[in-house]
């Protein structure tokens, strides 16, 4: 599959917390650093993800913000 | 400087590219990731950037999406 | 493959429009309608693809927002 | 009323969901296709929308993410 | 015409931009302020908006990212 | 700090909702103008923010849609 979004890395499910509509999942992706993703319950378990899986993570560059002092 | 996102990630400007109106901005980040940030020419040369700067990259966890096969 | 994104359809890519730096891909989806794409010339290049070609567009509902009269 | 945005759809709300903060609206759109839209319950609330109500789906393409295999 | 966002300004156009594809539309909001807006060029064009004209500025909340030192 | 995005604007903490995984900050700008910002509790509780406090509003261009009757 190919994706038309500048960012795409490889994570690993660390943790999932599930809200009462949203869900949190954490990502553990290379040398030791951390992502998370926010999406409905409904996409979580459509997407059937569970701690330890390997998942694509997909980032559009226009959403990517850079900040520097 | 806190920021209220989820991702959080420092990285080194590898690569600039300008359009007539939009840029993008090449980052490595560690274990020899990359991303890229797109943004107006004007918040470009605000930010002040150039090839080999460390930067913080920041992304909402609203807009990073998971996808799994 | 599976998303984390409540909007996923399937659409037959009808324009491609190349900017200096961005792109804009228009597309055919059921019922005569038409949706819009911009990603940047290399995620374009990435995706490789063509006018008629059948892709999956994906937008997370946090992304979409409703209007009334 | 003109939208600054390359995606523009009419919809038919087919159900809300209602979480703590959150909400999530879904869509019939035509063709027996189906979206989907999570603002905040106070946004939901001011828009004043119920099951059955014809509305407005904006997204802007920037927001589109195309897949292909 | 009622919007399902939280961040809903008057604003009014100061200045705009052509790219190749892309347009950015600088705009006056109460206070000195300034915002600016980037969208395509087809929807500048079906905007139709010039120099001192009101417009209406929409963000979804969960675009809104926050600083603190 | 230096940050890539056109629309940054300084707020007053107006009032904290805390859902069960988001939160929702509304803000005071000048002129008595009113914006929000939705973010996970995590992000809230890391940014340390309480009702009164100054924080920057920071919005990408590309987010930002226009409107006009």
């Amino acid at each position: 599959m190919k994706y038309g979004a500048r960012n795409q890395l490889i994570g690993r499910v660390k943790g999932i917390k599930q809200g009462t509509l949203m869900s949190q999942v954490t990502l553990e992706i290379p040398a030791n650093s951390q992502m998370s993703s926010v999406m409905t319950l409904d996409s979580l378990e459509e997407l059937g993800i569970k701690e330890g899986d390997k998942v694509q993570i997909i980032v559009k560059a226009v959403n990517v913000l850079l900040a520097k002092d």
